[in-house]
């Protein structure tokens, strides 16, 4: 009998690290198991999808379970797994189609089960209309939505980066967005000074942003009066929950916050993700600090032959120095990769990250890399920070558009720590530019020595990222 | 009396060194002089002036002489420097408006004399209608040459940055172009496999291309029959000099080549330039091997109170570990600020080059840094290298074009030596988080752990220059 590696979850982390096991031993027994009915998607695609720059679904879905199989990998859609045993080395789940349970058996495990959408359960979160953004199934229930109910008003909850991408996916629709966020500012990964300027794109794009306002209920449209009378009953009962199967069987129509009422034909959660660990913690595999799987640079978890990948682990910070979680696509990847090669008898590993992370929202390009200068300053560093507008091309070019760069460094050894790039054109590179001057490790002064192209068409004589960096050196 | 800085030539290098100095030092007396009327222009917009992208010269000039005053920086035009006494601490010139000579001593001396284009002695070169393109008169000739004799039919000669950028000018008006290189490729700043897509693109765009072929003489329209009667006699004689002074006074008509003859209304010579050494190297400044001044990293020369900078001047090649003549405007504008920084009394220095450039032809952009895999191998490194196509963004998105990326690197260490990259989209800042990666002394393993921003509208999952990595890893 063959080795068996057991991948559960089967999209970017799990599907990577099938690949790489596969190409790296032909011999090995490859089973994925996937929650979801679909395996290898493209998450990050779905906001064009349901903007419709994209009409097929099938576009971003990379690889069916058929073609696994070409591979050699065996791919199970709607199979969750409930229970891992590390010392007989199986596994227990379920057969979602049917309601069948399986049990399993393997000898390697890699564990990419991703994360989950935190959907706090409001009064009237079960109301059609209502959705989060994290599966296929989730991107064509809301695509659906949009066509059949034509939605007029839409609340995105959260103004991170998939609340800013649905933004601009609902407003392409004609939809009237409003955005809430409890935080102070949209982008709270953003230093406010840069924030500013997203928040004004999006005011400029008519959407209207909502701050400091926290969502307490959900209400459909016949039952206003109604609900608003248990909802009001249940808050002085202090037992919110209790009003909640009440209100299931309808559309969602309004959202109460604490400072009001936002009419809406859609709702769309935003929000932050977080690591869907509970199987896995139950086995004993051991989270780290920021409650996802503590893994080693081989992505080794703490039990022998159990290795974690993609947004379910935690990430090396190399500016932290120390575990970090940032769930991102590529970090899926690379941690995949890492974990199928290691999974499949590699040494392979996994450098870290400085946390890099560009979002467009509507006509603007929001890059950020390294810390922030409130987390850089939080995290004990003594913080210095420069900011510079310029041009993205030679400023007499028709096509150059203002950029806003902001540098964070260490005050005296300038070491850098992190940048903001917010502008029209030339943002996503430029980012990148820094993001490998924080590997290397260098200060203010060496990046402003980097030699880089120069011509009009693309930049002016000195990039906006040598100015700030001039600026520093001062 | 306050020390005397002169800066000789008042482009970027000189006016970049002037403005340095003057922040460093406001007592410090600041004379420029410029042989050509126009001090601070930006020569890399004069193909887009040329195009009518950009309408009004003035957009090209950042400077004129009376906004240099307000800075106590004077700057004379017209005015050539003929001679340079180190001992004495004097130089003579000429008013070139008036024709008057003029002298003056100097404490502090810095060498900006830029680059001449080398215009070939060869048979009707001083034809009407034949331009080079350096100076603001140059760009201004051009476009009065294009308004006013509306040519048809262009030759381009040189087929290298200027010539593609020129040939894309020419045809916006409409105009017939046709390049003409000696060597067997475009651009030989890249391998032949990469310079193949920039071929493709010109012939796409209706541009001739002949490559491998030498540009003999010009002719002109009335006196055809009779000149290439002459010229004929004077090759046989070998004595073509002896013709020249007969075609001068008419427009050129017809370019003759090695290999037949070219019609042309116009012809811009778009070839390499040489720097412009000769009062420097008359006073006793010493040259290095590439014929352009030598410097240290603080821009002095081999004589006391003697710096030089820009076009004029060597550049240290962090890749090839000695001096290169690359002469591109990023590099004057530094070099000139260390220069001016250092004449004022401050110790700045420069680190050096990679050698990265970046040129848009058409719809390509076309970007190199560090050593062309023929050039590495050519310098003595045991050259390895690979080539990958990918897309610019998420292949799923409308916007995502195809991309051809290069990694020269070396074989054993796998330590990056360069890189090319050719596409429509994307290209010129990727080229620069390479140009880091070589700063950083990256093998290609490090480059492929870089933390790059990721964004479906921005790049695929695994950008281009982690896939290039990736490959050249295995």
């Amino acid at each position: 009998m063959n080795e068996h590696l057991v991948i559960i979850g089967g999209v970017a982390a799990g599907m990577s690290a099938a690949a790489k096991a596969r190409r790296s031993r032909p011999d090995l027994e490859i089973t994925v198991y996937e929650k979801s009915g679909y395996i290898s998607y493209g998450a990050c695609g779905f906001p064009y999808f349901i903007k419709d720059d994209i009409s097929d679904i099938d576009e971003l879905i990379a690889r069916t379970p058929a073609q696994a199989a070409k591979q050699n990998i065996t791919a199970h859609v709607d199979h969750e797994v409930l229970a891992i045993d590390p010392r007989q080395k199986t596994l227990q789940g379920v057969n979602l189609q049917t309601g069948r349970e399986f049990i399993n058996r393997w000898d390697k495990l890699v564990v990419a089960t991703g994360a989950s959408v935190s959907r706090p359960p409001l009064p009237g979160i079960n109301l059609s209309g209502i959705f989060s953004l994290r599966t296929v199934e989730d991107a064509l229930a809301i695509k659906n939505w949009i066509t059949a109910e034509k939605p007029r008003r839409g609340v995105v909850v959260g103004a991170g980066y998939i609340g800013l991408e649905m933004a601009e996916a609902l407003c392409a629709h004609g939809i009237d967005v409003t955005i809430v966020d409890m935080a102070g500012q949209v982008m709270s990964t953003l230093d406010p000074d840069m924030a500013e300027l997203v928040q004004a794109e999006l005011e400029a794009q008519h959407v209207h942003v909502c701050l400091q306002q926290k969502v307490l209920s959900f209400i459909g449209p016949e039952q206003v009066t109604e609900i608003v009378r248990r909802v009001t009953q249940a808050v002085e009962r202090q037992a919110i929950g209790q009003t909640k199967p009440q209100v299931d069987r309808w559309r969602v129509h309004e959202v109460v916050t604490d400072q009001g009422v936002l009419p809406a034909d859609i709702v769309i959660f935003g929000v932050g993700s977080r690591p869907a660990v509970t199987v896995a913690a139950t086995a004993g595999i051991a989270t780290g600090q920021t409650g996802a799987i503590a893994v080693d640079d081989q992505q080794r978890t703490n039990i022998p032959d159990v290795w974690a990948a993609g947004a379910v682990a935690e990430t090396f910070h190399l500016i932290l120095k120390k575990p970090s979680y940032i769930p991102l696509a590529t970090t899926a990847n690379k941690q995949g990769r890492v974990a199928g090669a290691n999974a499949a008898g590699g040494a392979d590993s996994f450098g870290g990250v400085v946390g890099t992370a560009v979002v467009k929202a509507f006509d603007l390009s929001i890059a950020s890399t390294g810390l922030s200068e409130g987390y850089a300053r939080a995290a004990g560093f003594d913080t210095a920070s420069v900011t510079i507008d310029a041009s993205s091309r030679a400023h007499y070019m028709p096509s150059s558009q203002p950029m806003r760069v902001k540098l964070v460094f260490e005050r005296d050894s300038q070491l850098l720590l992190g940048a903001q790039i917010i502008g029209q054109d030339g943002v996503d590179q430029r980012i990148n530019v820094i993001a490998a001057a924080l590997h290397a490790g260098w200060t203010t002064r060496q990046l402003s020595e980097i030699d880089l192209g120069y011509a009009p068409p693309f930049a002016p004589v000195w990039d906006p990222v040598l100015v700030a960096a001039n600026v520093a050196n001062h």
